[in-house]
């Protein structure tokens, strides 16, 4: 898959990338990471992106020339994509990111992030984009930090990059539950012990056990996620009766 | 405010933390960021900080005492924040963080944040954190990119942290709704133009224009916003007539 980062602090990703499942997804291969940076698309002489807003009031607005021209240019550069590609536009105003999100983006070819920074964009700038994506309702600096996460969350998705140690299938929302506690050595932490069950090998109750743990964790922390989730008939009577 | 990362990989910080809002904040002062490697307190020769889970699976799990040791440390060294901290699990099952949530974490003097990599924690870790918070319903590699948009949306709350262009006051979540649509300059971009009601100096039709847009860009695309949003009668009432 090819990532196209259109943003004005391409050195704010030198961290993240360099150090997760990306810099291995990138090593490997199956990821590959661009930089556009949309101030060298701005023709006056101080190369500004943004302007005061019509109408009054604080803050800048991203001008729209300097966008259009940078993720047309990224475009053209890569026509190779343009039969499984989307264009993404980091704004807090658009659905939220979720793991389902994350696999259907897994299955593009190509995904070029909008990332602003600061102000607002300019309303006309999201005409040059699929889809509007935010990842939560609160306010960010800008869209460099949601275009990480996004690449984090789709990258996990992508085949080949998480190792047999990743675990991807028991993570948490990949059943539509929140994952069940875990524990590791040692037995006897400052008094706080592992529960029996997961040290007599006994494998169809320690799966039991922990389908239960997962069931009365979701239930209690996001009982929301329980009306989606992909529940068997088992798993209804048990917390049924627990309700008791 | 101090803020403590508590994590194998303080480098993925650098580029974020670099060229943000954050580093205003840091470079006013304002708020001041630590790094501690638990790794540094795992006390076998090859410094492991994880180990297989008990009963089985794959994937790893985070040892209980190099994380147990490297928070206490950090709360040791920094006794003079104990009457006004929070210490914070980075964890997909906890509740999801949201604007208000970075408003209360702005009144505290300091954070610790807990950061998990490619694993999940021992159960135990729970314990040494006041809460567990998650950035939303998807599967990151680790506790790094959302102790990042934590620290982000939170330092935007402290007071001197935005300078006035930055126009915290307006943009989305504040007053519950999402952003109005912005426009700058040309008045007109290949065929799209701005509209009329922003370029006539009317200052109260403005005002009135962008609250009905705020509404409806609100009622299109996060109905569920609406519900909570401290809405007038006026608002109500535009609402109201625009449906029928």
């Amino acid at each position: 898959m090819r990532i196209d980062m259109v943003t004005i602090f391409p050195e704010m990703f030198s961290g993240p990338f360099g150090d997760s499942i990306t810099k291995r997804a990138v090593d490997n291969g199956i990821l590959d990471i661009h930089f556009t940076n949309f101030r060298d698309f701005a023709e006056d002489k101080h190369h500004h992106v943004d302007d005061s807003p019509f109408g009054g009031g604080a803050g800048m607005v991203l001008k729209p020339e300097p966008m259009y021209k940078a993720v047309r240019d990224v475009l053209a550069r890569t026509e190779e994509y343009a039969a499984n590609r989307r264009v993404l536009i980091m704004d807090p105003s658009g659905p939220t990111f979720n793991q389902a999100k994350a696999k259907e983006l897994a299955g593009y070819d190509q995904l070029v992030f909008i990332c602003g920074h600061y102000e607002g964009f300019d309303a006309r700038i999201y005409k040059l984009a699929d889809e509007a994506i935010s990842i939560g309702d609160f306010v960010l600096t800008g869209g460099e930090l949601p275009a990480m996460v996004i690449t984090d969350a789709v990258s996990r998705m992508l085949p080949g990059v998480l190792g047999h140690e990743d675990s991807a299938p028991t993570d948490s929302f990949y059943e539509g539950l929140l994952e069940f506690p875990q524990y590791t050595r040692p037995r006897e932490f400052e008094g706080m012990e592992v529960p029996e069950v997961l040290l007599n090998g006994d494998h169809a109750k320690i799966r039991q056990w922990r389908r239960e743990q997962s069931l009365l964790v979701t239930k209690k922390y996001r009982p929301d996620l329980l009306d989606k989730a992909p529940l068997t008939d088992k798993d209804r009577q048990f917390l049924a009766e627990y309700q008791d």
